[in-house]
C-alpha cells in the first residue's frame, strides 16, 4: 500500500479496511458489517480503557434487554418521534405472530428507564450511574460507512439519575472529562465538545453535547454525545424519589454514548499515513512484532533467539513473532499496514552484539538496542510514539480551526476543510432557518457552540454572547458564536 | 438471609437473586431479564478469564451481525429444523415491511459461515479460530430461570475451521481443557464432559460434547458445549480449501459455546451457603471489603485510616470501603450475602496495634493481621479460600456419582440427587426408545457417555463398550455405560 491519505481520503480508508482486514462488507444485509479480528482486538482495548474510566468515576456495568415492547417504546413522545423512523421490529416468534411488536432498541432509554422507575425510590438510591457495553440497531437511510455509520453499531451507553439539575450538569462535565482522558490523552484524537443547537439535539433531551473530531477529508465525525435529559424521561417513566421533606420529586437524568466503533474509525483515520495504519500504543493488538532476519544456514539459531525474545516480552506487552516463511520486506509491509507501533528485527549481526534493531512505525527510525534493555526501550519508544502522534494530530486539528464573518468567507474556508467559527443569530429554534439555508446552499452543517476543547480544562455548558456581530446568514445581531463544517 | 440451600434450592436461589440484587425479573417481556451490576461485574470477570484462555489457545475475537437473512438461515437442513421453532423474526423496519425476514440469531453458525466461505481458500487460511462475545436469542417454551434459561442469553461462541477431521477432534479436546482451566481450576465448579447420545446432539453436528455440573437440588446444568460439526456446514455453505494436490476439499469444523451466564449461575449455586453467596476470588467484584468499626469520638480517626488502607490496597486488588452510616453488623450481612471473599475490620484497638481483623467468607474465621502485611495475607487467604471451595465442591460432586444395574435402582438413586452410571443399549439412534421410556416413566434424562472428568487429564471422544452388561431399560446387551440424571 502506498497511498496519499489527504488526496483521496475515502479511497485510502476503504483501501486500509480491505488490505488490513479490518472488516468485511460482504455480509448479506445492507448496513451490517463483520468486524474482523485485527479491528475487534483494538475495539476491545478501547472498551477496556473506556470502561475503566467510567468505573473510576463511579459507574457500574449492567445488562438490559435488546428488545423493547412497543408500549414502553412509546412512552416519551419526542423520543418516539425521533427514533421511530429507524426502528426494526420483531413481530414473529416461535412460528407465530406476536401479540405486541418488540423494537430492536435503537438506544437504551426505553429499555432501561422502566427499570429505573422501580429502582429509584428515595435519596439513598441516588445517584444511579450505570452503563451497558453492547450494540444497538438503527435502520439508517443515510449512506453507511464501515465503523462510522451502520445499521448495527458498537458503543457504550451510560444512564445516570440524580436528585438535582445541578448534579446532572456536573455529570455532563464529568462525561466530557472522561472523553478527554480516553479519546484525547490515551488515543491522541483531538475534538471539540459542542453544545448542539436546539434543533439538532437528542430526541427527548433538554440539551445535547457532542464531541466532533476532524477526518482527513475535512468532514467532522461525531464520536461521543452526552445529553441533559432534564425530567422528560423521569416524567414519562415515573422515575421519582422522596426528598428530605417527604415530597415525591421527579429525578434529573443524563445519558452518555461514546461510539466505540467510531472512535476506532477516528483513530485509523487521524493517525494513519501513506503506508497504512499507525496505532496508538494502548490500542495496538500487537504493540511489538519480532521479525527474525534469517539467511541460509542460520535459520534455526535466529529463529530460536527470536522465539525466546518473544516469550520473554510476552508477559509484559502485547507481542507477536512473525515466523512465516516469507521475506522480511513482505513482513515489514504487512505489519506497517496494520499499524504495529514497534518492530524488532533480529539478525545474525544483532545477535552477535547482543542487540536488536528497534523501528518505530510513525517515523520509520531505526536504532540498535541492547537485548537486555528491550523492555524499557519498548515502553519508552511506545510513549514517545504516542506523544508524536498527539503532537501531529493536535497541530493539524488546530490548524483547521478558523473563523469567518461573512457567508462567502465561511463557505470558502469550509470548502478548504476547515471548521469555521461564525457569528450566528441564535442557537434556539429561531436560528434553524439560517442553518437550513446554509445547509441547502453550501452543504455546510451547523455543529454548535463550543462547550470544551480536547486539551482545555474549561467547560462551558451555556453559550456566550458575542458583541456587535451579525449573523453570517440573516445579518441580524448574533446571539452566539457557532462552529460550522461539513459532517459525516 | 438465613436459608438452607439443600432444603429448598429453588427458594434459596430466588432469594439470593433478589436479596443480593443480581437481576431484576420485572422487565416486561417474558424470559428477558435485566442483569444488575453486582452480577454483571462477575460475569464480565468470567468473560475476561474465558477470553484470555481462548486467546492463549490461538483464538481471536470478531463480531458478526445479530441478524441473519432468512435465505442464509435456511442453508443447513438439520440446523434449520432444530432452531426454527425458537427463532424470533424481524419483519418490519423504517416503517415498512421487509422483503425478506431477518432471524435474530439463536446461535452464530448461519451468520458466520457464509463469511468463512469467503475467507477460506487455501491451506494457508487454516486453521480459522475465531470467537464472538455476546448474546443470542431463543424463543424458549420451557420455563425460564434467571441466568439458567432465558430468551436472551450471554455466552461466547468460538467457531473453528480445519483441514482435517483429526485437527477438529484435537480442537474438541482443547475446548474441554479450556473449560477445565476456567470452570474448574479458576472457579471451582466440578463437571463431567459428556458425549451426548446421537439423538440429543446439536442440530447439524456429527457429535456433541457438553459439560454438566450438578446443582444443589440434584439436577444437572449444562454449562458449555463443543461440537464436531464434521462437513455438514462446510458443504451447506461452501467452506472449501485447496489442498497440497490442488484439489478442492470441504473443511472440517467445530464450534464451542461456554454459557457465561450459566457458569455464573453455577458459581452462585455451587459455592453459596445459608448466609448467601460465596464468590471465588477471581470473579468477586470486590475481593475485599474494608469496614471501619467506629464508636463515638473516634469516627474521624478510624474512617481516615480505613480510607487510607482502601486506597493503599486499591491498585493491587478489587477493594471496597463501606463507609455508610450503618451498623457494622448490617454491613457484615450485606457483604456476606453478596459473597465478598475477605472482610477487613478496622477498629480502635486494631489501629493501636497496627493491625486489622481479616475474616474469610466461607468459614467465618477471624485473624488479626499486621497492617504492613495485608497485601500478602489477602492474596494468601484468597487462594486458600479458593482451595477450600474446590475441595468442598469436588467432594460433593464426587459423592453424587453413583451407578446402578437396574431401572429401579437407577430411579431410586436419581431421586436421591445422584448422577448415575447405567449400562445402556446404545448411544446411537436405536437407543432413543429406551431414553424416551425412562424420561416418561421417571423424568430421568440420559446425559451421555463420559468424555472427561473435570479433574482428570483423560479425554475419550469415543464411548467404551462394557462387557456382559444389560441395558437398564430394555435388557438387551449394553453397548455403552451412560450417565443419567435429572436436568435443567
Amino acid at each position: 500500500m502506498n497511498m496519499d491519505k489527504s488526496g483521496n481520503f475515502s479511497e485510502w480508508y476503504n483501501g486500509i479496511i480491505k488490505e488490513a482486514e479490518l472488516c468485511d462488507l460482504r455480509y448479506n444485509i445492507k448496513g451490517f458489517i463483520v468486524i474482523m479480528p485485527w479491528a475487534m482486538r483494538s475495539i476491545n482495548l478501547i472498551y477496556d480503557v473506556y470502561e475503566r474510566e467510567l468505573q473510576e468515576c463511579g459507574h457500574f456495568p449492567a445488562f438490559f434487554p435488546s428488545l423493547v415492547p412497543e408500549k414502553s417504546f412509546l412512552a416519551e413522545k419526542e423520543h418516539v418521534e425521533g427514533f421511530t423512523p429507524e426502528v426494526m421490529w420483531v413481530t414473529e416468534a416461535g412460528g407465530k405472530k406476536l401479540e405486541e411488536r418488540y423494537a430492536l432498541k435503537p438506544t437504551g432509554e426505553t429499555s432501561i428507564y422502566p427499570m429505573y422507575a422501580l429502582w429509584v425510590n428515595g435519596l439513598s438510591d441516588l445517584p444511579v450511574k450505570i452503563y451497558q457495553r453492547g450494540w444497538v440497531w438503527r435502520y439508517e437511510t443515510k449512506a453507511t460507512k464501515p465503523f462510522v455509520r451502520g445499521r448495527e453499531f458498537l458503543w457504550i451507553e451510560a444512564h445516570d439519575v440524580f436528585a438535582s439539575s445541578g448534579q446532572a450538569k456536573e455529570q455532563v462535565a464529568e462525561d466530557i472529562s472522561i472523553a478527554k482522558e480516553v479519546v484525547w490523552r490515551q488515543l491522541g484524537i483531538p475534538f471539540i465538545f459542542f453544545r448542539r443547537p436546539q434543533w439538532d439535539k437528542f430526541a427527548g433531551a433538554d440539551d445535547t453535547f457532542a464531541a466532533d473530531t476532524l477526518m482527513p477529508d475535512g468532514k467532522v465525525l461525531q464520536i461521543a454525545t452526552t445529553h441533559l435529559l432534564g425530567q422528560h424521561f423521569s416524567k414519562a417513566y415515573g422515575i421519582r424519589y422522596m426528598d428530605e421533606k417527604n415530597e415525591m420529586k421527579h429525578a434529573w437524568q443524563t445519558c452518555y454514548g461514546p461510539g466505540i466503533s467510531r472512535i476506532y474509525a477516528a483513530s485509523v483515520a487521524v493517525h494513519g499515513d501513506s503506508k497504512g495504519m499507525v496505532l496508538p500504543f494502548c490500542i495496538a493488538p500487537a504493540q511489538v512484532v519480532v521479525i527474525p532476519i534469517m539467511r541460509k544456514g542460520n535459520e534455526e539459531k535466529i529463529f530460536d533467539a527470536a522465539k525466546a525474545l518473544k516469550q520473554r516480552l510476552a508477559g509484559k506487552m502485547r507481542v507477536e513473532l512473525d515466523a512465516r516463511d516469507l521475506t522480511p520486506g513482505f513482513k515489514f509491509n504487512h505489519w506497517e499496514l496494520r499499524g504495529v507501533p514497534i518492530r524488532i528485527e533480529l539478525g545474525e549481526r544483532d545477535l552477535a552484539s547482543e542487540s536488536a534493531v528497534l523501528v518505530t512505525r510513525d517515523d520509520g527510525k531505526k536504532r540498535s538496542v541492547k537485548l537486555s534493555e528491550l523492555e524499557g526501550e519498548v515502553a519508552r519508544e511506545g510513549a514517545k510514539l504516542d506523544a508524536r502522534l498527539k503532537d501531529k494530530s493536535s497541530k493539524l486539528f488546530k490548524s483547521a480551526l478558523d473563523s469567518a464573518k461573512s457567508e462567502e468567507e465561511m463557505a470558502e474556508k469550509v470548502n478548504a476543510g476547515k471548521i469555521v467559527e461564525v457569528p450566528f443569530c441564535s442557537e434556539q429554534k429561531d436560528g434553524e432557518g439560517c442553518a437550513k439555508a446554509i445547509k441547502e446552499k453550501y452543504s455546510i452543517d451547523v455543529r454548535g457552540t463550543v462547550c470544551s476543547f480536547f486539551d482545555s480544562e474549561e467547560v462551558a455548558l451555556e453559550a456566550k454572547s458575542p458583541k456587535g456581530e451579525k449573523c453570517v446568514h440573516c445579518r441580524k445581531p448574533a446571539k452566539v458564536m457557532m462552529y460550522v463544517s461539513r459532517q459525516y
